[in-house]
């Protein structure tokens, strides 16, 4: 073991310090005790290395950042705020203080930057690292997958690609700035919260966090929605940076279709309404499925259940 | 992969079926949403194959009660009422569709023992299984492990030290009741909730849950109360499950008080108070730290950080 386990619980207690609003009791009894509102919204997101980070090509700040990421996107993209986390976690014993410090550090900035505390947590040994975030949120107003209605415009937040991008080359060394950032944004994503915001406020009917593919939470708004969304490359293909994802893929010999409509992990906001503000990929009609974005290759993902 | 992973989702969302009171969104979106109160109680628990359970010794099922019950014990040892919980479990992909479904089936039956939902999870593939619950629950008045009192009495709830037992045995091939029933509270432990809501209604000015071992959340309510509680190896002797307990201990020679004083996994709720429905096991004084309960072998554990 190359850290002392009840270091590890004293340097958690201070990276995730909630003498905080709304926290009554943080770390350190059975359970966390916090204000709530009359409704809340719930999730969980696991990461588990070797399928969602790589200790070789994430410092731990970003693996930290990036499973946070993905808890504050599932309660923005329900039109809720997230207040506080609670994080499981797994450790084989092998890693440094260092690094769990890291990792804590990394989840308590991508929590800070919404206004999130961490509040609680368990510790256990096990053969792999896996980490396990929950988020709780203030919700209001409910924005699900099934409000679209025929004849909203499809918006999306930002263009969804980088990540796949950045796994596609991440052991390629390329030297460019781009191809740091589609890098950086697979080991974390850079999530543009405040857009979620702007799509529940602009009213939008249906809203979700592009985790798994675009083409896939494309179809389960048709579904839930019982309408058909007809996505245009042609708009997608105007997204300012769509340009500079394209050269990538070129240089690599990928599709960058593949990218953009199947990777996941951005945590792009997809959103249907009138008038919003975002990026219009297209527009919702009467019918069934996803058309205009046919896939040569499937997604391969495992589906979060939520 | 020994199971269609729409397959595992459709029938999750069958098993954890939330059209019940107080969830308004269940599983299907990207988060869920329930009804909260002014005040929440928030909890994680993860298990991990190899550390925590096995399954050549459990059943999934009983994989599933355990790790739900840490949770729901969690919630009541502040005082609390469970509501609701999310999972986030990894799968290595040859798990069979029959245990996926006993794990989901255990997790649904423990927690609508106590009234409570699975409202969301996630679902990942992974090296080894890996089960993360997180709870959320109504509290009113927060009963922390800080408010011990000189001249309070202590209580448990049962004797502590079947699961250590369990454990102990569960390759010995002892056909006897008694030794089947150590195994099964091992494999998944009963809990009495009840006697938690018996000891918050009496009062109790301290409550925790004994997860990690009675000396060490005997230590924590001393350190966080900042008085002594002298623990009476006496009084514990007469529990009328002692005699049991000493006898299948004695037959592997083993010591009984290893077992109930450094066992941990039973969730065996401790509080301090007067006159509290519960069995009485010693008394709190000024001072620091635990009396009357010397160990030869401190108990090895990583601690939840909550």
């Amino acid at each position: 073991m190359n850290f002392d386990e009840a270091g590890v619980i004293a340097a958690l207690a201070r990276i995730f310090g909630t003498s905080q609003r709304g926290v009554e009791i943080g770390i350190g009894d059975d359970a966390a005790v916090v204000k709530t509102s009359a409704r809340s919204a719930i999730t969980t997101d696991i990461a588990v290395e070797g399928t969602h980070f790589n200790t070789q090509w994430s410092s731990a700040f970003d693996i930290g950042r990036k499973i946070t990421a993905a808890n504050l996107a599932d309660i923005y993209a329900m039109g809720g705020s997230p207040k506080y986390l609670v994080a499981a976690v797994t450790l084989t014993g092998q890693e440094s203080m260092e690094w769990i410090e890291d990792l804590a550090e990394g989840m308590a900035h991508e929590a800070s930057s919404c206004g999130v505390y961490i509040v609680g947590g368990d510790l256990a040994k096990g053969p792999c690292k896996v980490i396990s975030v929950a988020a709780i949120g203030q919700i209001d107003t409910v924005i699900t997958r099934s409000g679209a209605q025929v004849g909203d415009s499809i918006y999306i937040s930002s263009l969804p690609g980088w990540s796949a991008a950045g796994l596609a080359i991440i052991d390629k060394d390329l030297e460019s700035d781009i191809a740091h950032y589609a890098i950086s944004e697979f080991c974390a994503p850079t999530v543009d919260y405040s857009a979620a915001v702007q799509f529940a406020n602009g009213k939008a009917t249906s809203l979700c966090d592009v985790s798994d593919a675009l083409v896939i939470q494309a179809e389960q708004i048709a579904a839930a929605s019982k309408v058909q969304l007809s996505i245009e490359k042609d708009l997608l293909s105007k997204h300012p940076e769509f340009a500079t994802l394209s050269e990538i893929a070129d240089s690599q010999g990928i599709d960058v279709w593949q990218w953009i409509l199947a990777g996941g992990e951005d945590h792009v906001f997809l959103a249907t309404g009138k008038d919003l503000t975002g990026f219009r990929i297209g527009s919702v009609q009467s019918g069934t499925g996803v058309i205009g974005v046919e896939m040569k290759k499937a997604p391969d993902i495992w589906r979060h259940f939520n």
